[in-house]
């Protein structure tokens, strides 16, 4: 959905009169660090457009941490040179803190700069919002999931009687959750959460496990790759760490698949959806979609009134009869790199499911379909005019093989 | 798409005068083994309409080898109790095979019934059809899958730098190649296509990542889960075997995941879709459905038209300006426990890639999308009245936990 807002920040800058130039930095902050930017007000109005139903990051995306202050001098020398008073950027936790941090740094320099925040994340763990643009879609395209492969695994007696499910979410279940959103019925999927917010015992794992199966002779699991034992230790621990500092996940599925295997002798599927969760535009929230957009609108609007180092939050409006969401701003220091998790009272008491206020929390942020621009039967991209994203790709990014930290 | 092939059955056998009943046979052969029968004939007309965009086996399946004398006998039983003249058997080669001896024994016991096989499997691997329903629905929802997280890929400069997506299929690659649909620019996702039917090479493999790599800076590799070495080990070994006698797998991704970190130090993302891969209805093929729905009307016809013993094919019209397809009748004999591979002049020189004469057969094949019906921003499925699935399942399956073979 990142490419919505940016549709939003775009449509809404063009309003302006005159809008003046509108740069879109090319992979993230590494853009502006590197002096690679593009135009946006100049891109066609079509191709601007199809940024709704594009998924990926249409400028490129980096992880990159702001330390250095070398590296501040010249973001500040950049901003200087192209006259940037406006500064946008869009992401989570971690993007944030950047954000907060270059306006704190701009501040210090008495250059005048109206920094805003425009969340993206599905994890949906930042502070301060009812929820984040992202997180509508990636449940829903999760929960849609867990219906389908549910449905599949309840009709069919097989060996395979046990699905294994892992979401993303390091330490907040909230993707995982959504999973809930897919049952209608007592009997069907999914039988079983596990978030990280939740100390995971593999003991009672198992004895909810064989418990279930016991019940309907099949089961339906969904945990979340960030689940910990009591002692902090992760149940699945991947190999080295990010460039913020976070221990790289993903691998857990087949790990809780061979305890099972090992202990209650039941054959089991993993289902490890990756990147998928963050790109299935082919089946996205229309909810989330708009959301997103008017996110992008209402940082133009902010910087416009004159508003500096704020995120923008979405408020749902809960007097109004249906959900209805609008726009307000938050401090960016009160979002920097604070997580929120799931609250207690909406997991329930047994620590292994969500209860029914998070379900009317969640449903109406998965409501509503964005049709898939469609061409030779599979999904259709925009590519940003003049922007040649592998070749750049190429060029930041000299060395031929990395290595695994 | 077993459910499409349902209605076609019901739909067209309802025209006869009078129709008779049809019965469904619950959790497949062992329903008829077992007399659970549901009469479809009796069953509402939307039900079986909606019957086209269920996923999954509304009347249950289950895999169950044929072989003992008294399971015959019991089959015939059954026959004869409901005087059943036509047996309508649908699925994959196993299937094709149970049909086959199900015909053969009835003309033994010169019990008169016509026996038509309506092939449905997402494997591609049935002989003598073009193609079989299930395969456009899967090969669409993998190569969107590939197009979007080859985007999200791309566009991303972070740690995880190589993707690996494993694809359903034990022998046959058909629907691992199908991935490549989703490359419309050299340098878009897959670079890589490891199909079952080229040996794998450890070395070349780590050599060919490398390379794209070197290029690219990034690499997506799809592999299918039943690639082995030249020694015909699987690379990736799961525990135990199926009723039919077949490896487990499932499990690969991680294995090439593995192999890559550890030798080439690039940090990899594995995607399992697991059995998304065939019930993913939300973006299923328009081409598919309709030629499912097809396929089971002319089993119908066929049978009427004193056929047996005979499998549906769908047949693809060369000489027709675009794609054209019909139905025909094969012997059961000759597809019965035969597996169609991809032709090797389909396959790359280079045993890593698919060639254009793959591309311009599948392409067809998923093309049109099918509206999934939404409720609450979910897949909403049918189930078939009168049919408890989750209480016959329990009661047909007592064992509460059942040993990993």
């Amino acid at each position: 959905m990142i490419n919505s807002s940016v549709c939003g920040v775009v449509q809404e800058w063009l309003k302006g009169d005159p809008p003046g130039k509108l740069y879109g930095a090319l992979f993230g902050i590494r853009g502006v660090l590197e002096k690679n930017m593009l135009d946006l007000s100049r891109q066609p109005p079509h191709i601007i457009e199809g940024l709704r139903r594009t998924p990926g990051v249409a400028l490129g995306s980096c992880r990159y941490k702001l330390e250095r202050e070398e590296d501040f001098a010249r973001l500040l020398d950049a901003f200087k040179k192209h006259e940037i008073r406006y500064f946008f950027f869009i992401g989570g936790n971690d993007s944030m803190d950047t954000a907060d941090k270059i306006n704190r740094f701009a501040d210090r320099e008495s250059y005048e700069m109206r920094v805003i925040g425009i969340p993206k994340t599905i994890d949906n763990d930042l502070p301060e919002t009812d929820h984040t643009p992202g997180y509508g879609s990636a449940a829903k395209f999760l929960a849609a999931t867990v219906r389908e492969t549910g449905l599949d695994l309840k009709g069919l007696i097989t060996s395979n009687r046990i699905v294994v499910l892992e979401a993303m979410g390091r330490n907040a279940g909230w993707l995982t959750a959504a999973a809930a959103l897919a049952k209608r019925e007592e009997c069907e999927a999914p039988h079983l959460i596990y978030l990280p917010e939740v100390p995971f015992d593999r003991e009672r794992f198992l004895e909810e496990v064989a418990e279930v199966y016991r019940e309907y002779r099949f089961a339906y699991v969904v945990a979340s790759e960030g689940i910990r034992y009591a002692d902090s230790g992760y149940v699945f621990k991947g190999r080295g760490r990010d460039a913020f500092g976070h221990a790289r996940l993903g691998g857990l599925a087949d790990t809780l698949k061979g305890i099972i295997e090992e202990e209650l002798h039941i054959n089991v599927r993993a289902i490890s959806l990756g990147t998928l969760q963050r790109s299935a535009a082919h089946f996205a929230s229309r909810t989330d979609a708009d959301e997103a957009y008017m996110a992008g609108t209402a940082a133009v609007k902010a910087a416009r009134e004159g508003k500096t180092d704020v995120m923008i939050t979405l408020i749902r409006d809960s007097s109004a009869a249906g959900y209805r969401c609008t726009t307000g701003t938050v401090d960016l220091s009160a979002v920097a790199n604070v997580e929120k998790k799931v609250p207690a009272a909406w997991i329930s008491p047994s620590g292994n499911y969500v209860e029914d206020a998070f379900l009317d929390y969640a449903r109406p942020l998965i409501a509503g379909e964005v049709s898939p621009a469609v061409k030779e039967g599979l999904p259709d991209f925009v590519h940003l005019e003049g922007f040649d994203l592998p070749e750049l790709r190429r060029r930041l990014d000299r060395d031929a093989v990395s290595v695994v930290k």
